[in-house]
């Protein structure tokens, strides 16, 4: 399975990345890296401090897509074209007015939207969030689910984790990976015999036991569950230590 | 569904995370502070350059998780404790080493692991990840899925993503949220007959087709599903009209 099927479809295309009086030029700088890492392209940004606009714009990273980057006058300018405008949030609401929908559900819910019309994904301040007029905008609001509700998050990284649960895969979690290539019965019966004989040499094994201990070896052999090109490596290193011992 | 039902509970209180030669400052309060919002508390930094470490230290936020954080010799020392040992990446390696594994899959081996023993995750510096000294002490590897596998990713970001996806609960995708209780019947045809009126009273309906037009407005008023709290609202605002049109 690859990751990347979904990455240049048309929904991803329909998201505009709304940041709201964003202050700190390192977190629009974030937030457009984060958007390049998971596809997204249509960043919005609504009276954002001058400066911090301009020195973000002139960071390495993530410029073609902050140069795209739209000014908009107000909130109201910077969804006009979307059918659904979702509002996010980190820190527990205690008298929501909206409804509130957790990140993994909501995204799911985005992410059926864009496949038909363009959505709006909005960001607060660093230090206030969303403002009640803008949450007036949205028709519900996403909560990154946080073990602490009173724990606000850090601007950057909540815009990572909303994209990142968008463009997630439901399916990779069962994407098994290739497992290394085992060693052959073959290989682990000649590494066995070889630190058998290594053993030997070196005074390990008594007389007495000498039956037991091979069948140990044996069973320790193969519970290491040796990778067919680590074989080699191994056989090579009891053949120079064999040779030192006998020498 | 509540999602912070596992959150107390003894495996997180396993997952060491790891910062190898971490420079800024900031991503050690970045890092600090994802680690409070979903859960984990062990943070450790091997060699780190010391003066950013007493800086992130010295940080608001995150401080008590900062205050207990392990400073360590070695990358060695850093791990002695854990079964399991995942280095993390977010940039593709042309030839890897390392048996690589998808977030979302490798975070489901990690909170199994997690569940027996304590696991390290590490975390490599800003500008050269793990270095191959360190990726030698790992089992395996851990990939951020991001689009464009040349772009790197910023530190603060993938601790944050990395933490979300291991708290993550893969039952909320199903946690539908309580929807809004609708109006009653009686409340929309109350809401339908005033608007009527409101329209009669200014010249909209013609005698004509006063019949279809009483079929739309009814429709109409239907599609808009009207939550049984803006029900009052409305008629408050229609009755409003009502009287200054009558006027």
């Amino acid at each position: 399975m690859r990751y990347d099927r979904g990455i240049s479809s048309d929904w991803k295309s329909h998201l505009r990345v709304v940041l709201v009086a964003t202050r700190n030029p390192l977190n629009i700088g974030a937030a457009a890296r984060a958007m390049a890492n998971f596809g997204f392209s249509r960043l919005r940004v609504v009276h954002p401090y001058d400066a911090a606009f301009r020195e973000a714009r002139s960071a390495v990273g993530a410029a073609p897509l902050l140069a795209a980057a739209e000014e908009c006058p107000s909130l109201a300018d910077a969804v006009a074209d979307c059918r659904l405008v979702v509002g996010t949030t980190s820190v527990g609401h205690r008298e929501p007015r909206h409804p509130i929908r957790r990140l993994e559900y909501g995204a799911r819910v985005i992410r059926r939207a864009l496949a038909r019309a363009p959505a709006a994904l909005l960001f607060g301040s660093e230090k206030f969030g969303l403002s009640n007029d803008d949450l007036s905008h949205c028709h519900w609001l996403m909560r990154v689910p946080t073990a602490d509700p009173d724990l606000s998050m850090n601007l950057g990284q909540a815009v990572a984790l909303c994209l990142y649960e968008l463009a997630r895969d439901p399916m990779a979690i069962h994407a098994r990976p290739e497992r290394l290539q085992p060693a052959t019965a073959a290989e682990n019966e000649q590494i066995t015999a070889l630190l058998l004989e290594v053993l030997r040499q070196s005074g390990y094994v008594s007389p007495v036991t000498a039956a037991s201990t091979e069948e140990k070896v044996r069973r320790l052999v193969r519970r290491l569950e040796i990778p067919a090109r680590d074989a080699p490596v191994l056989l090579g290193m009891l053949r120079q230590i064999l040779w030192k011992v006998v020498a």
